[in-house]
């Protein structure tokens, strides 16, 4: 059996009867819209769309992680901005030949993973397309609280991470070069731990800025380090490569900081703070907002005044969609 | 240049450069998240995912064109709730090759569709794919309003009609035989006229159930049927086909109420009210609610208990997007 032979709305009650109803969906799947609860009368939305081949194999984990992998990607930008998670809404491009179950048990990952937050998946749509594609959008609640944007960071202001970096880019590679483990890099890779709580967190601490970390720390600081202004240094130091990646960047040839400085899909949240504020976990310093002006020569995506223990970062950088 | 060679910020920027910002959007492209106001304290939200060669062809209509239409299937849910359309994301998957005038058309066209309804596009995400997929979530404000499900339907009720049906399903038909006019039902495929304030016009004038029809007539009221427990007794009288659809009917040798009956894609409104309720225009009156429990054999798409003038019809219903 296919997705053709069950059809588009055979499929749809397939995948909704799997949808469990969060705290904040008014109105969920069957309707022309979703309803969604948004009591800070602003709704935080965002939107992320995985591509077959290019951010995803169908052979380096199966449905339920990548539907994990999906809402993961899209929660943790709802959480960059200081927000709560309410909903998700899924597009599903599916070739007509996949069987039916693949599409349900990527609805059971983007379920589970929501559920994490206290969110659910109240809408979404289904074609049939020769190339496996999710999009998902979610949307947000801020309490009250304003945006943490990337454009607030101030010179003198701390640098601090919460959550993973590298763990998933190791994964990645050792998936790439033909093996299954280190489990602990590969299931990084699978299904991001994401810090959600962290977000909103760091706007009640001041947080002056903000992002999720999904295409490369540095690539990422350098949004914020554009947007703000200003220059960010990283401090190596503060980086203690975990065995099992020492392990697998020796096996494998690879300088490990390049997984934790350019790696992307762990999905930490960094964030700037001003520096009186103590730092409770899961926030740790990585680095100092300075006053900028680094200009790195061919502007890669690290430019915007972001460097390492003072100096431009050889290595690479980052990730581009379409390179 | 391709989209490739701009690569993936470079396109954002140039995509974002073209888009304006609605009286809703807080905190628009540019950040992990869009901020949208939500002054009703809920939030309506709908995706819809246009896929190449399936629900569109480069060859049949612009990029602009494309634009307009994507943005419209989303618009037209929202309203379909009866709330008034607040911001729209975008998901673009696109292949390298194309052109990044392509994408910055396409952006001009949503922009410009959203600004209809004083909506704007405030996010969204791009990749490339093989495939040239246009995933789009609508968001809206219910402005107070209770929103019009499609499960409120009760026996008595009046069906109403607001917007035009099988103008776009003509047009798309003129386009597969490789004509280019009579432009009105050309047009109405590449851009639907989509009657958006009738949606909330509808809500408050207390209409009991409400759905946007892009599958086809029937098909749609069939979801109400469904979802609401009653039958849908549709008059053929109510529509007149137009001269220009009849004339391309008896040309391409199609009957033109297979256009107007199962014909998607015009973003027509249907909805049911109280008979009691006098109905200003666009809102004209095209059936009644029954009590329903006609099953049809084979249970298609247009079963659920929808007639025409009391029979079973027997002409295709509407589109599966599987098959």
């Amino acid at each position: 059996m296919s997705v053709a032979g069950v059809g588009e709305f055979g499929l749809i009650d397939r995948v909704t009867a799997r949808l469990g109803a969060g705290p904040a969906c008014l109105v969920g799947p069957g309707d022309d819209a979703a309803v969604v609860a948004a009591p800070d009368s602003r709704v935080v939305a965002s939107t992320d769309v995985l591509v077959e081949g290019r951010h995803f194999r169908r052979d380096w984990g199966g449905a339920v992680d990548l539907g994990h992998r999906a809402a993961a990607a899209n929660l943790a930008d709802i959480a960059a901005m200081g927000a709560t998670p309410t909903a998700l809404l899924v597009a599903l491009c599916l070739p007509p030949g996949l069987e039916p179950g693949w599409a349900e048990q990527l609805a059971d990952g983007l379920a589970a993973e929501a559920a994490k937050v206290g969110a659910s998946v109240v809408g979404g749509d289904m074609s049939a397309s020769p190339t496996l594609t999710v999009a998902v959008t979610a949307l947000g609640d801020l309490g009250g609280r304003a945006p943490v944007l990337r454009s607030g960071a101030r010179p003198g202001d701390v640098l601090a991470l919460a959550g993973r970096v590298g763990y998933a880019a190791a994964g990645c590679t050792v998936l790439s070069r033909g093996f299954r483990t280190p489990k602990l890099l590969v299931e990084a890779y699978r299904r991001p731990e994401v810090p959600y709580p962290a977000g909103p967190h760091a706007a009640r601490l001041g947080a002056t800025a903000m992002i999720d970390v999904s295409d490369g720390l540095l690539a990422d600081l350098g949004h914020v380090a554009r947007a703000s202004g200003v220059g960010i240094d990283v401090h190596r130091d503060a980086f203690e490569v975990p065995r099992q990646m020492r392990d697998a960047a020796q096996a494998l040839g690879v300088d490990p900081y390049t997984w934790l400085l350019a790696g992307g899909d762990d999905h930490a949240l960094a964030a700037t703070f001003p520096p009186a504020v103590a730092l409770p976990a899961p926030w740790r310093p990585i680095g100092v907002v300075t006053e900028g002006g680094v200009v790195t020569e061919g502007g890669g995506a690290a430019g915007g005044g972001v460097t390492v223990d003072g100096e431009r970062y050889d290595g690479p950088a980052g990730w581009d969609h379409f390179r």
